[in-house]
């Protein structure tokens, strides 16, 4: 492989601090904690935090909580740096942290665990008091977060906090069938989710795309239809330990019956038609469907459920039931005999009756069915619980039939939203807040949903986190915090703390960009990719045939869903407007990032070709080029208070309407301030 | 904890691109291997490599193989981001590796292991051929190492390798005594070892800072000197077999009877003086030794060399044999008895003769002893191999008398010497290169040295790569293979595909400044953390009281051991001074950066305060931007051609003295080339 030449590349990280223009900062803003506690009191000094910080657990003896004290104490010394030894080994080691867990908590934790909390910080030591384990472990986060260094150590600020969750049901769903997941970056996700008080792991494991859990009684499911992707039964207990020691259930999923091919894979005799079947590698909605007229789907599906509920000792199981298009029913003779001898008048009513069949099957096993919003059926009974994918008025529906529910609209991580907007979207709000009380106590809360038609293990957890942080906030804190500038700087605390856990939602863009570019050539990648998001599941399945075997190696795979950068960019832009034309300073200081950005794009110039991953980059890059340069010719009319012409005007008007669409998949993140300079230079008299 | 004001920050990657002036670039460098192969020859065209692509195994049949073959294929789903599924899944796999293993290879791998291999690469396909399995090791990583994106799709460019290492032992020795190393880290490193064809591991598991290995026998060995981090015997095994899955020995070292204070916290009656002792928490050479006139400890060795040879298969014991002060020798009347009664001349004759007992009872194991420098004895059978810390000259006298021997004066990592110092040690080289033929071929390798004083499982990585890829090129490749700059940039290359298999070297980074200065102003700290070196192990020991209780959270533990930025700085300078006055351009390019990092520096100013961590930076930031501007002032002197007055030329030597210096135990890697402009304007006429 030849290489024409080598360039000497200096990458210069320029720092261009720009201040809030006028704002007055308040003396004390928000601690840095996510979510934040209910109530919290700051006290006088601080605690300090050095080599012999121990801690001491009282009152109710649970291994769990001694697992918990060995695993903070590895964070504290991880955050700080400071070794700390066990107790026994320490010679000079003190209480610094006294933990007293008051009582037994259930066996099996349920969504009815109470996770409150005190901690209680002063000068001389803390102590956290909980009612279960469970609590202790959501004041361990706390306490953690809390560490900070000041001028002379590390340390935790005086404080008192009492806290618990505002939703009982704080959970994140996880599809390993479309993309396979490995155990790791599962348990990488669950030391995410406790750091920010989540307490379900929704595990989709069955899909059209893969079976991943192997069945010891039907081991045709997990052998001929994962391609070797699967979990086997001692990775499932591991996990459920896991996430139990974390305070996290879990909730397996066995999509049914649609969302199946998997299984007819395995079993064609499952289906409503006959196979043979073979792996979907495509995304969307499929015919294949369990047969609900055939006897032998019921024993089937009950010597299963059997079987996995040995491995999941949550009380609920989920049995997915969406996008159920009916069609292989429509199709057989001998289903639609069977809707007409049972006297049921649809596909739907046929759905019906199979969920009931179903939700008899888990009560035999002791198991309470959840379902997405599709199942809701009146002849169901009232134990089940509709996890709502299609909006609150749907949520809202089943509360009122008296079926409690889950709130996954608005939360679906694949859309490529805004942190802003998932944190605004509250299960107790829109049509859900003109409910009763009582109604709306059937609201436990609600899922962010990671789909995996868009994610592989190299970037799964970036479209995860830090975003679901703020969705875990919006279901634990109270509902009156929603402060957004506050949010938005504490999640990048936040994620600060996910990657010291050692989540790779940060890390790993490096290598993504490196495969891309060359490692000499990541770094001017980077500087680009920071101005970047990828577009939604929608953008992409429109952009071209995706599958399962196409690669997700390319820059909207790398780019992060939310753009920092661009974010503060924003607020800058939209300072110095409503400033103008007293800060000519910050408006210097917005040309300098504009200027820095197209050098970047133009250093990219030299090794677009060299790579096919690369293609798509170059007319993006030009593109960037003259956007910028639009942009800059703005900030001249605003600086100069002149009135652009209309010839420039109208040109600048297209440039803005190529920007806000989507090149190669992806959204130009800084599009909408250079459209407010655009529109403010527009505006001038 | 009150924070004052809130500031944007907009972080910008400039890229300010320097082309090498007047350099005529080669078309065709080196390719992007490391350790280069001894011989390659390009072919025309190239392999594709996609989703169906496919390994088979033919010849001698080894499980290592199998296993080798799925890491491959993991590793370049990795790499390259394509899907691969197992040969059995894949509907339309085909081959595109063959591998031919001819034999079976040793039992237990020794330094005698045939790694030779040959790789063909065609259009059509690839086939590795090699004698043994360790050889098809060899070339499945010379293999991964190939693959690029080129225009079209990531491929395999046609070529033809025959390959052998030049040394047989080429070794990484890693202490986790003075400071702990999970099993994960090893692994990383064991890893990142294969993926540059090192095939030693020489595990430093005892010292007077701890014991990390459970003894069964002695368990006070690994329960009370070790503050609960030792190795238990299920982890050994585990990591062994690992190590050997990657064609890597692993050699355990327990170093005696010096450095031992561990073993008698544990069982005092070993010393040489009364107990009772304690870990040892301080660095350097310590009093306690073992008693060599005591039969129990000959017998205690006896049981426990016996014990652990159970766990390490290798053949080699080491000894370890270093800095044995003999003070509680001389002061104990009992063992000057001994030696008097012995015949025993001095302390190191008493040495020798510990040394023998334990080569008698190492044989009895059916193990050959190596050791450092000091066990060098004529007593000694031939058959032990000297490791040689102090220098070529030792190793040529330990191979004049007959014993083979490995150097490591040269690689020692904690001295923080840039990777083209080690590239340029050569074991064959200086008083080696004037022995005979026969006697070279005694020189059996060497081994990079991680000396763990001033590391913990945050930064290790960051110490050991990727400097050490360049060691293991040294010991593989023939010797003319020594372009330093064509070194730096596959070594540039091989960081990149490291990083890509896991290893933190690169990524931690950010954890370690974050820490420093908080996640939202680690961006700031990274700019100048670019431009500095460590201090290397003696201006670390000098600059304050260490002990292993002390934190490494601070900055000197956190910049990398070379600046990649420095060093591109540096021939850029060169660059300018060799072709003034014809390049204005590159002498602006060099005013950009320099006025890019005295920006750095000043937003730093804002944050220097906020953490004790951040104190001593304050200071060193302030000297930074006086030592730019000096620095920019002499590019002015040089643009313009003005000789710079006298008192500029004494001020300006005063700061080069002080850029020499170091700096918070640190060093500013662009104060040579700094010094560089300076010169070269004072020398203008």
């Amino acid at each position: 492989m030849p290489i024409r030449y080598i360039c000497l590349f200096i990458s210069i990280l320029a720092l261009l601090q720009i201040r809030s223009p006028g704002i007055e900062e308040p003396e004390q803003s928000s601690p840095d904690l996510m979510p934040m506690p209910r109530s919290l009191v700051w006290g006088q000094g601080r605690l300090p935090v050095d080599g012999a910080f121990n801690i001491s657990l009282t009152g109710h003896k649970d291994p769990m909580l001694q697992k918990a004290a060995a695993r903070i104490l590895h964070r504290i010394q991880r955050k700080t740096g400071i070794p700390l030894r066990a107790s026994t080994a320490a010679d000079n080691a003190k209480t610094a942290l006294e933990i007293h867990c008051i009582g037994a908590g259930e066996a099996v934790q349920s969504f009815r665990a109470d996770e409150s909390y005190s901690l209680n910080v002063t000068q001389k030591g803390a102590s956290l008091t909980a009612p279960s384990a469970v609590g202790i472990l959501r004041g361990l986060e706390t306490f953690l977060q809390l560490i900070v260094a000041d001028e002379k150590s590390f340390c935790v600020p005086a404080v008192q906090i009492s806290d618990r969750p505002r939703f009982c049901w704080r959970g994140l769903h996880i599809d390993v069938s479309r993309h396979w997941q490995p155990v790791e970056v599962i348990k990488r996700n669950l030391d995410a989710m406790a750091a920010v008080k989540m307490n379900v792991m929704h595990w989709h494991l069955s899909d059209d795309q893969g079976f991943r859990v192997e069945s010891r009684r039907f081991p045709k499911l997990h052998l001929a239809a994962s391609d070797g992707n699967y979990y086997t039964q001692k990775e499932i207990r591991d996990v459920v330990v896991y996430a139990r020691d974390r305070g996290i259930r879990i909730i397996p999923e066995f999509d049914m019956p649609g969302h199946t091919t998997a299984w007819f894979v395995a079993y064609p005799e499952l289906a409503s038609a006959p196979g043979p079947y073979t792996i979907e590698r495509s995304w969307g909605v499929f015919d294949p469907c369990m047969d609900p007229s055939s006897k032998k789907l019921y024993d089937f599906l009950d010597s299963f459920i059997d079987e996995m509920t040995g491995l999941f000792p949550d009380e609920f199981f989920h049995v997915g039931g969406d996008e159920v298009n009916g069609k292989q029913w429509s199709a057989s003779s001998r289903i639609q005999a069977f809707k007409a001898e049972k006297n049921l008048s649809d596909n739907s009513a046929l759905q019906a009756y199979f969920n009931q069949r179903l939700q008899q099957i888990l009560e035999r096993h002791h198991r309470r069915m959840i379902g997405w919003d599709e199942i809701l059926h009146p002849d169901l009974p009232k134990s089940v619980v509709v996890q709502s994918w299609r909006g609150h008025s749907h949520l809202a529906r089943g509360v009122r039939q008296g079926y409690a529910g889950v709130l996954s609209f608005g939360y679906y991580l694949d859309h490529m939203r805004p942190a802003s907007y998932h944190y605004g979207n509250d299960p107790a709000g829109k049509e859900v807040a003109g409910l009763t009380d009582e109604e709306k106590s059937l609201v436990l809360g609600g899922e962010a949903c990671m789909w995996a038609e868009f994610v592989n293990s190299d970037n799964i957890e970036s479209r995860i986190w830090p975003r679901t942080a703020a969705i875990a906030e919006r279901l634990w804190s109270p509902q009156e915090i929603r402060d957004v500038p506050d949010m938005y700087r504490r999640l990048q605390f936040i994620s600060g703390e996910l990657a010291l856990l050692g989540v790779t939602h940060l890390g790993n863009q490096r290598n993504m960009l490196q495969r891309i570019a060359g490692v000499q050539n990541a770094a001017s990648l980077k500087a680009l990719a920071d101005l970047l998001t990828p577009g939604g599941l929608s953008v992409r399945v429109r952009a071209r045939k995706y599958s399962s075997l196409v690669p997700l190696n390319r820059m909207a795979d790398a780019v992060l869903p939310e753009s920092e950068t661009a974010r503060r960019f924003g607020d800058a832009v939209n300072h110095l407007i409503v400033r103008m034309p007293e800060r000519s300073d910050d408006l210097q200081q917005i040309r300098a990032s504009l200027s820095a950005w197209k050098d970047s794009t133009v250093a990219l110039k030299s090794i677009i070709g060299r790579s096919f991953l690369l293609e798509e980059i170059g007319p993006l890059a030009d593109f960037m080029r003259e956007l910028i340069d639009t942009g800059l010719q703005a900030l001249d009319y605003l600086e100069f208070r002149q009135k652009p012409p209309g010839e420039w005007r109208e040109n600048a008007a297209l440039v803005v309407t190529r920007a806000e669409k989507q090149h190669a998949e992806m959204f130009i993140a800084i599009a909408p301030a250079i459209k407010t300079l655009i529109d403010a230079a527009n505006a001038l008299p």
